[in-house]
């Protein structure tokens, strides 16, 4: 029995630690050319290839290293393998950080009061009360979750949509076609942290950006493919769309002569929201194999129908 | 017996619905010609004229309508009139908001991602996780002690400076001068909250910019006279600074051709991250009027000798 992983040098190194200290009993590697491929069961890394099953017979888990698993959509996984989401808390609270950075942003209009320091005007915005600004979130996983866990001190009014009924308290929770739009309709501020599926590519389009009252805002956190870009840019233009926080585009990096860059009302970061926290991830993925050895599911585990 | 407000007609209105209601038993007045000047023993007005104690003989407490005293801090109070600050939860709320708007955004390092869109530069930058991020408030009254509450679940280490000694849970509370020095010497994002006094004008110098650790950052949501701006500029052209965000300045509005400005490596707003909530100052305003009436001492009551 082996635990595999490929991935960063500095990341493996307190994986490996972790696993020396916690979790002895599982021989850890992480390079391939060092282990019986017959060995390995349980696999970390950020892709992999279509021939796994035959490198790896006995391959009984798939760690992703990341919150997300689109990048390994179009990939089969071998038969009777796992695949796991990386669920960590360090991950999940640099997003939350993130959103309530935007959210707050775009709630004291942060992008208008820049465009007026660009033009060295002092004028006093028009503003709206926490209580009367309604926040919602696409995706009610993990980063939903603990995202609007943490707007909740700021007295915004909350809503979270996920695809099947979540019930979260002190949040108006919506699900499926009809509650899309129910809560499009009464949304000031949209956060779209929904995981990459055939369903959801493309969700935030000129269709859905219509759907918001005139001078709502966005926080696209998910992935590049979420989002037709041109139409956010057109609903910008238009005023439908007050203005952006943008960290994940389509393609990465954004080629240096796109729209989006130098649009007035696009904050926009280069994918840095969140990424895997490797004492946070080494902690989670060992209590992880620890369910796993027990019989357990492990936390994160993909349901392949879904997709995520 | 008379409370006499002179401010803006919308907040007038809604200060008069709330008397009327909740505490009729007070006359309320928003025209200093309609009334008896005898009759007067409370006012709530921003400045008023040296001679006050002739125009209002019997005037025993002056509110302000802002958080602040240092508009009048040149102005005499009536021989036995107190005066009062305006401690409310709506002003509190939009410090607070602002507050963890601005740490967030300087944690996640917004300016120099701003300054990266406007190159169209895709590039993460280097990246300190919460826990290792220092953050300090100086002023711990209620604004200071509000946002430090705020800042508390994103795991920050935290800090705050007084003049005398405060017990906060969770919050290193340090005071006097070598509290100062010593709080410097270990913040990485600092928060100005401070009063505005004697001795706290011009505190935001070159001499405390070089006490902090090189590349640390600035909240400035104090007052205008809390800071000298040309030092500001010089600590962020020499690298001592990394960023800040200021929203108040020296004068306001800020002239077209301040430096200020166009620096990349300042956000500037146009002192809105605060400002007075009519309703809640009014229901804050109406108690206080309770115990003033009931013989205690109202919140927010200055201390002619401290200034604040």
């Amino acid at each position: 029995m082996a635990f595999l992983m490929l991935s960063y040098p500095e990341r493996v190194e307190v994986f490996r630690r972790a696993f020396a200290r916690d979790l002895p009993s599982v021989p850890f590697y992480s390079d391939a050319t060092q282990v019986d491929p017959h060995a390995v069961r349980y696999l970390m890394t950020w892709t992999f290839p279509d021939d796994l099953a035959d490198r790896y017979p006995n391959l009984e888990v798939i760690f992703s290293v990341g919150a997300g698993i689109d990048q390994v959509a179009q990939t089969p996984v071998p038969p009777g393998a796992k695949l796991v989401r990386m669920i960590e808390s360090g991950l999940t609270s640099l997003m939350r950080d993130y959103v309530v950075m935007s959210v707050l942003a775009l709630h004291r209009r942060l992008p208008a009061y820049l465009e007026q320091q660009r033009r060295h005007e002092w004028i006093n915005l028009d503003f709206v009360w926490a209580d009367q600004r309604r926040v919602s979130v696409l995706g009610l996983g993990e980063l939903g979750r603990a995202s609007l866990e943490a707007l909740k001190p700021f007295g915004f009014q909350l809503a979270g949509w996920s695809r099947s009924p979540k019930n979260i308290e002190g949040i108006h929770a919506y699900h499926g076609p009809d509650g899309l739009r129910t809560m499009l309709a009464a949304t000031d501020i949209l956060i779209c942290l929904l995981p990459l599926t055939n369903e959801t590519t493309y969700i935030l389009n000129a269709e859905l950006f219509a759907q918001l009252p005139r001078g709502a805002s966005l926080v696209q956190v998910g992935r590049g493919k979420h989002m037709d870009q041109d139409a956010l840019l057109a609903a910008l233009d238009s005023g439908q769309l007050e203005a952006a926080f943008v960290d994940v585009t389509e393609p990465e990096p954004l080629p240096a002569d796109h729209p989006l860059w130098s649009h007035a009302k696009v904050v926009l970061t280069p994918h840095i929201a969140a990424h895997t926290r490797a004492d946070s991830a080494a902690a989670a993925t060992i209590a992880n194999m620890q369910r796993i050895l027990a019989g357990k599911d492990p936390h994160g585990l993909v349901d392949p129908l879904r997709g995520y």
